[in-house]
């Protein structure tokens, strides 16, 4: 059993654990989204983020969870999925393809934390309406160098293989999330750029009609996708 | 043998994966340093990057080694130095003590991301002097808000132990490599910030003293800071 600490109201880095967790049909409970009256909502994740530890958490998500009947707190998304991945057959029992998966999903966290900045580029603290100039600057090299740059990659990754790595690893649920969040948030861009990255939409549609990942995406526990998130559509932010 | 693939002109990420190649006495090349003459120089990084793999690479650094007599390339940092550091005793060898030590890991990766953002919020193939009035937008923030945040963490994690996990892991000397790296960037900021956490300037400390990294930061194989990497002193960006 996984609790799951994340902010209820956006998919945001913890879309990437919860979508490992579905596909391993692990038993799980998303404490921030649970009524306030048994302890869920915003204020058990702030909570959680002071008070849970050792080591001290940075940011959510957080996963809590029981390794040899003692209580395990892990953060970091990625270290998240790549322990949930270990546990649950969503990556291979050997060193170096772990390490081979571990550098494409981190390298899928750096674009994460790029399109985060196309809307806060200066600062996360402030609003966007703070930073609207310098997000419109952001977002065009982001849209006219960064997203080809970084699709263009992980096309050249997925080869002709039915997954990232033949078969199906966490890797695989993180890209289809990476792939969905562009195409809501940067319509324009993402349909110009993968018209040339068959491979890897490929590989979206295959991870989506998983029956488990398809039986999450349409029910209530999927959040769509809003202006709150990481994944935000601003029309000035994706010009034709 | 290792051969490490980085740009010979900056420390960078690259330095990250030098420190555990120095600490752990390993034998290794640093491939772009050598003279263009025996295959070294820039080119042959950019080259590595074009043409090592699978998977394909995104960015260096890259390291490649010879596992069980096969070749195997891998890049991304966090992910370089926490398989390094498994091989040559620099975490312990236990699971959910791993996934610790690179979450921290992760989340000092992310402040050097930032760091890096400070002179390049809007686009990194953008000049410097093209997203000036930005930097010195993103870098107030950054020196207000975020070294506070992710110093005052790192304080926490540390507590009382003589490195952040009790024994000298690999993640303490990503430490080092960080809080040199503001002090020489954001001298004002760094000396306002860590005059309240003093068990990590007490690492720092001693992973300097240690034997091996003593001797590497005295060697012409440590490149000293410069505007070219991560870690750039502009005046502008750390008013007093």
């Amino acid at each position: 059993m996984y609790e799951l600490f994340y902010w209820p109201t956006i998919q945001g880095r913890g879309e990437f654990v919860r979508l490992v967790l579905e596909e391993a049909k692990a038993e799980y409970v998303d404490v921030g989204r649970l009524p306030k009256s048994e302890g869920g909502g915003s204020a058990a994740v702030a909570r959680a983020i002071d008070e849970l530890g050792p080591p001290a958490v940075f940011a959510p998500p957080i996963l809590r969870a029981t390794i040899h009947k003692k209580k395990i707190v892990l953060s970091q998304t990625a270290n998240i999925c790549a322990f949930l991945a270990r546990r649950h057959g969503l990556v291979a029992d050997d060193e170096v393809a772990q390490a081979h998966a571990l550098q494409v999903q981190l390298t899928i966290a750096d674009l994460v934390a790029e399109v985060h900045d196309t809307h806060h580029p200066i600062g996360a603290s402030l609003y966007y309406e703070d930073q609207k100039p310098e997000a419109r600057r952001r977002a065009e090299s982001f849209r006219s160098e960064r997203i080809p740059k970084f699709l263009g990659w992980l096309e050249r990754v997925a080869g002709d293989q039915a997954y990232l790595f033949g078969e199906l690893t966490y890797v695989d649920l993180s890209l289809f999330q990476v792939l969905e969040g562009l195409r809501y948030a940067f319509p324009h861009a993402f349909a110009r750029v993968t018209a040339e990255t068959p491979k890897i939409l490929a590989i979206r549609d295959r991870v989506s009609a998983r029956p488990r990942i398809a039986s999450y995406l349409a029910s209530e526990r999927r959040i769509p996708f809003n202006k709150m998130g990481i994944f935000r559509h601003y029309a000035e932010l994706d010009e034709k």
